[in-house]
């Protein structure tokens, strides 16, 4: 993309109203605008980002055996009689009147909805497991939005529900989910902890959520640091193989690791040696739990078990805050001159800077090179502006491309240009040939 | 996928409040389930072919020029008072009040949020032109919803907002617009014809709808037969190219086509040879407009022109109804056994049908060709369940995959496999490798 037929209204001001980094980082960068309290469009920049989590969210599901659907926004407020949450849920839920004056709601989460749909497509043991997720816009009516993205009223999400035919292989599921989400968060570029979380209304050790350590973390956790440091790495994953999964899921649990609501003082000195103690601020990025039959009874959601008899569906469901994670991957990763991306979530891996803009060797050489990274299917932003260095830089410094390639007069001179990397700062004279191929490398076209 | 593993409730029986071939098949294939009345789930196989769709219309409006965002479902009121449309609009939009007791509303089209975008973002007539779109969910509380996701109250909508720093720049915009919505619906495997519609606010003949013929059409259409028979084909598109779009419209544009709202019987039978009329039913799936500075002035949209003066953007919108074209393309596209999907849509590519499920030899011949085709890229649904021929054909028909591999112990014993196409009707008896390269060169793997 040239920045030139780019739309990227970038600010120089910290707007007064962001009180923290991603907040202020992403209006700054041109990634959002808010719409009204809470709701924000994504601007090109912010809907690349937003896309690329989605789409790795996306992957990692299907690899893990989820199948993705879509429900709507709109949902009847008669479905909600039905499991009793219609009347329980607070005013978070936005309630609607349609023009026939029926009741209806902007979903904030879709237990019901999918509940419905298992108890009309499941018939039979031989049915199960499924796992049905999507990922759809959802509203919770904030009493007092802030943070931008990180607590907005109107967000992306992934829901994923699993159906089994008793507790037991309703916690296979469990585990794939729970090893899919360590793989998920990874190839994000997070480090995610899983925390035991309340365990809600059927009690257990079901229920995780996923945190990442970060200075402006909503929650104080406690952990050990053994955890801080596991990685699945490169390891290959068989989602088809309990044993792996449940094994998985032992590691990253065998450790004391806990948000503030689930503390234990007295554990956390007893289990955890002194030196290992961490106390942090975490931010919640996702949130896996069991919940059994609590909705499928209500809903008479059955299959016919290998005995035929008639049996309730065993449910579990799995969220990950999609456009939460763009504030937490900022959070998590970003410097007094902007944002660090991820390689694998940046909206642009490539900013090509031309340092004298209508100078025809100059131009010449970021046209070249621009053409030859894109044709590897890198996604580069060369900023064409007639703009000053520094100007230039302080943009894709702001929004954080991790490399950067910068063309001008002296170095090509010496036949050279420079790369650096954003998140070491490191910069490199060398040839555009040379160059080509270590990007070449660096994204597997190598 | 394998079908055992997969979601997919058909059934038999027709739904008695399905009144066309669309709703009544995709309730059949198991692709959607109503929510509530006029909003709908996507099932898997919806799902994939709903995305299938917008993935098309990206790539498409991405290669004319148009940059992706993503504006929120809910819009504050006070946004549409300032364009004077909040009162205006009828109870087909969705007023909601959130807990702060403010005036809300479900989105059901976005000039007022793109022009406050572009108000705040754009600057000068060199940061022009700029067409910025998204693809999202939105919301027309139909009076009586119907015809499946033809006529739905939530559905999802492809919706461009060009902005030009004059009615002559922005003509080119409508332009590129109108030659990627050819294309678009060339690759979506549609015969669209532009008819001219009604111009609005505006005047002028920058206004047109693009429908399909089908039976069921809403509308009825005139036209010249001509028309029906243009075609883009593999013709190469530069959509730098102003004049080349122009000379586009003007061949699509040059003969008689029009919907019953705008149709003149007399110019009708002056303008076209009695052989040539067409009068036939249409569906509407895109519609493009220029609508001058109707939003920008009332939002104070300006920008610097080149003498130095404050001019306000000269705008146009350009939707797709993305969820509509699901049904659309069936509409247009079906026969009494199911589904005959455009390959460019199919959910699946291939089925492959086990005729003896648990015969060793068919089964290993399945898992090979499965693999084989997959690894390939291929989509392939092997159907493996326990069931009769006949009721696994009934199925791949209904589903329409557009090529179905039929695998048993007859065939095999004589080193083949059956290859039917789901339009032809066409089958043919060859070995598995033959199979896989004749599918590899029809999928571009050749």
């Amino acid at each position: 993309m040239r920045l030139t037929r780019y739309f990227l209204p970038t600010m120089k001001e910290t707007p007064a109203e962001a009180q923290i980094a991603s907040h202020r980082l992403m209006l700054r960068a041109g990634m959002i605008r808010q719409a009204s309290a809470g709701i924000y469009s994504w601007l090109p920049l912010g809907y690349k980002v937003l896309k690329n989590i989605e789409r790795i969210v996306h992957e990692e599901q299907q690899r893990a055996g989820a199948i993705p659907v879509m429900m709507p926004t709109i949902q009847s407020a008669d479905l909600w009689r039905e499991s009793g949450r219609y009347d329980a849920y607070g005013p978070e839920m936005l309630r609607i009147k349609d023009r026939g004056d029926r009741d209806m709601l902007y979903g904030p989460t879709n237990e019901e909805q999918i509940t419905e749909i298992a108890k009309a497509g499941l018939k039979s043991y031989r049915d199960l497991p499924v796992n049905l997720y999507h990922i759809q816009w959802k509203f919770r009516d904030e009493v007092r939005p802030r943070f931008g993205v990180m607590r907005g009223r109107e967000f992306l999400m992934k829901d994923a529900y699993s159906f089994d035919i008793d507790r037991e292989n309703a916690e296979r599921s469990y585990n794939r989910m729970f090893v899919s989400y360590l793989r998920t968060f990874e190839r994000l570029g997070l480090k995610a902890v899983p925390m035991r979380a309340e365990s809600g209304p059927i009690g257990g050790d079901m229920a995780h959520e996923f945190l990442i350590l970060a200075e402006t973390g909503e929650s104080e956790v406690f952990l050990d640091r053994t955890l801080a440091d596991l990685t699945l790495g490169e390891r290959g994953l068989d989602y088809a193989d309990d044993a792996e999964m449940a094994a998985i899921r032992g590691d990253w649990t065998a450790s004391y690791a806990r948000t503030e609501d689930e503390h234990d003082a007295a554990a956390f000195e007893a289990e955890v040696p002194e030196e290992r103690r961490v106390t942090a601020r975490g931010i919640e990025i996702g949130h896996i739990f069991y919940f059994g039959t609590k909705y499928s009874e209500p809903f008479g959601a059955s299959v016919v078990n290998a005995e035929g008899a008639s049996v309730p569906l065993h449910g579990g469901s799995y969220g990950i805050g999609v456009s939460r994670l763009v504030g937490g991957i900022i959070e998590a990763s970003h410097d007094d001159k902007g944002i660090i991306w991820p390689e694998s979530v940046a909206p642009f891996q490539v900013a090509v800077v031309n340092l004298k803009q209508g100078d025809a060797e100059s131009d010449a050489a970021c046209e070249s090179l621009y053409e030859r990274l894109g044709a590897m299917g890198i996604e580069v932003l060369y900023d064409d502006r007639n703009e000053r260095a520094g100007g230039k830089f302080a943009t894709v410094d702001l929004i954080g491309c991790p490399w950067k390639v910068v063309v001008g007069p002296r170095g090509l001179k010496e036949g050279t240009v420079e790369l650096g990397n954003r998140r070491t700062g490191e910069t490199e004279n060398l040839s555009a040939d040379a160059l080509v191929n270590r990007l070449a490398a660096q994204f597997g076209h190598g």
